[in-house]
């Protein structure tokens, strides 16, 4: 099958590309280094030592015989995304190429209308290009489990049965989303929804939980091919932050009661996920949601974890409640159904101790390369981040973000 | 009441405009006159012969001895309207400042990609200049009756109280909407509820039907105050656009069966519900959502109406059911809430067949404007404009669309 990966640099998007290239698939990986700026712009990195997207790919040739051609480039440009449509003939199309930071969204207002019209119109522009250009292709969005929030009732898997003064019908689950990028997601899943309805396209929207871990089978296979793992409090995820702050003898930084439930899963099953939906595409015209995540745990459980697991390696790991940066309910019902990618053949890699374990020996592996000024939260959701703060009034005179992604054409 | 409104030059902006400053509120209107430039790249204008903006408002003044300050500019411009917002300290700002066609969205990408931008980047900056600039300044909104589309249960304003799996919430009414520019003010929506949980800010989102009429109380003072009146295929909505092809001797275009069921109102009842709005405004924190119309009728029944009273004008009115360009259900269960503007003190003007007769009035006095080619749709859901399929395969080359919104420094 041929397929194309856009974001294939990034955390997600790197290991999916290996998995699908070591099983045969023909891919193609589309990247415009946007996260690699980013990060510059922060001023943090990978704790682990990533390698330029051309080193990465010269050694899976070596290593698995499988060349993977990349289309250096921003899909907020069309000329760019249909030129890539036109020569690389995709049979499915997996979409990573977002502004994935809730935090990042939330520094200031150029930070978030620079994130919501990088997301909207990038998949705007791929199912322009889906539309006119391949309209067999499926498309597999990654989604969010942060466009549901957290209501008080069971979150299905993209659509509800609601029954209302005697009458019923089958709608899409009321989105609350948490933050200026979760909302992002939110509006491409009604675009695609959309699209999929007028323009007969074939679509799986991804509402992915929280990812942890690093490696998967292919990234193992050598050193220069290392999946990122981001610990700062912009781009890094719960578990693997909780990881690089024990490494780096920081005190965990659990926000308020840290009852805050969500659901999470392994990259390893990440990538098989991606797999499965790609092999079992969408029908022409439908618009299908899965939740993407294996299991259930409160932040505190996941702090917790690492707590104990520090005290195998001799560390004396405290966690902090620190006062919470965001607007979020801490205490709260969730129950979110997960059962479509198992029905298709997935089998979780569950949460454990030896995984646990692991992760923070990579964490202690590469902590030298940690800087401590990225680990405590800067972005509030109620007054932005204190950079922008210091910057008030500047916004003004300021011109937009200059980010290539915000120069349309 | 220091009242900003923005779009201030459109078909709803100007009336409602009059209206506020005929009851003693200070006005301030925004525009940037891009809807003058829709129409320049459509060859379309107003039946009725507006004036500049500029006209319009020394004639307001020597009626009414009221001035109303305009501030010239677009409001993706952050700069712009933080400006304006210093200058002005708005009590309340009503956001009419958006590209309102479906079918001009429709048109190919260019033009979607652009409606999405300008909708949303406009909006976001608002947001950020009420959180920013003037906290207690209570946002007016202007949404949509489609966002919510044609589910087959009854249509509550704005959330809808969920039972399932013997737990409960209330929740926002799942959106269907049925174009990218109705997606836009979807989009919206989500975004406003966001920021007054997360801000404070308060906002009232009225979803309003298919206005039709042009006159109001204010208007009618002087020519040179008159209103817009659109009959095109791109800007015009159905009742006032049967009329002008009524007035034309042309087939009233009926899409499809014409069962298709909608919300309307009259142009005198918008001002007065966002006058209602205004002087009862939502609480810090309030997302409100009123559902902005007060009958509901089918286009098949519009038409007829308009061919009963085309025979008082000795007019043989024909209506022809054509292929519809949209994709939406012909035949649907439709039955929306509309119970909170009325309980605010809306009395309703009824549509009636004097009613009809004016404005059919209307189009005959201005007949001779009309433009016939401008009266049967050209925008079809799935294949976008006959304009845009003849230069197919230039996308690419083409640059986005350079209107000042997509600038958006």
């Amino acid at each position: 099958m041929n397929i194309l990966v856009l974001g294939g640099d990034g955390y997600c998007g790197w290991p999916t590309s290996l998995h699908l290239s070591a099983r045969g698939h023909h891919i193609g990986i589309v990247d415009g280094f946007l996260k690699r700026q980013w990060e510059y712009e922060i001023g943090t990195q990978s704790l682990t030592p990533i390698r330029s997207l051309h080193h990465r790919l010269r050694t899976w040739e070596l290593v698995s015989g499988k060349k993977i051609p990349l289309f250096v480039g921003d899909i907020t440009s069309y000329d760019f995304l249909a030129s890539v449509f036109r020569r690389f003939q995709p049979d499915a199309v997996i979409h990573y190429a977002e502004q994935p930071s809730a935090p990042y969204s939330m520094m200031d207002r150029q930070h978030a209308v620079f994130t919501q019209v990088n997301n909207v119109v990038g998949t705007l522009n791929v199912l322009f290009a889906i539309k006119d250009l391949a309209p067999e292709c499926h498309l597999v969005k990654l989604g969010t489990m942060g466009e549901y929030g957290t209501p008080n009732i069971d979150i299905e898997e993209g659509f509800i049965e609601v029954n209302h003064n005697g009458r019923k019908d089958l709608l899409p689950f009321p989105k609350q989303p948490g933050s200026l990028y979760h909302l992002t997601k939110v509006h491409d899943s009604h675009n695609i929804m959309f699209s999929c309805r007028v323009w007969g396209i074939r679509a799986t929207d991804l509402n992915q939980g929280v990812v942890y871990g690093t490696m998967t089978e292919e990234v193992a296979l050598d050193e220069n091919l290392i999946n990122r793992f981001q610990y700062d409090a912009i781009f890094g995820t719960a578990l693997n932050r909780f990881c690089a702050q024990a490494a780096a003898g920081h005190q965990l930084t659990v926000h308020g009661v840290g009852k805050q439930t969500r659901g999470f899963l392994d990259i390893r099953d990440t990538v098989r996920c991606v797999e499965l939906a790609c092999l079992n595409p969408a029908a022409r015209g439908e618009f299908r949601v899965f939740n993407q995540f294996t299991q259930q745990f409160s932040v505190l459980e996941l702090a917790e974890m690492v707590q104990t697991a520090g005290s195998k390696f001799n560390l004396d790991v405290k966690i902090a409640h620190i006062p919470n940066p965001r607007v979020e309910s801490e205490e709260h019902y969730y129950n979110a159904k997960h059962t479509k990618l198992a029905s298709l053949g997935l089998e979780p890699h569950w949460l454990n101790d030896s995984l646990v374990d692991s992760l923070l020996n990579v964490a202690l592996k590469y902590k030298d390369r940690i800087d401590n000024s990225q680990l405590m939260p800067d972005v509030d959701w109620r007054h932005g981040s204190s950079a922008a703060r210091s910057r008030a009034g500047q916004d003004e005179a300021g011109a937009e973000m200059t980010s290539p992604a915000l120069a349309l054409s």
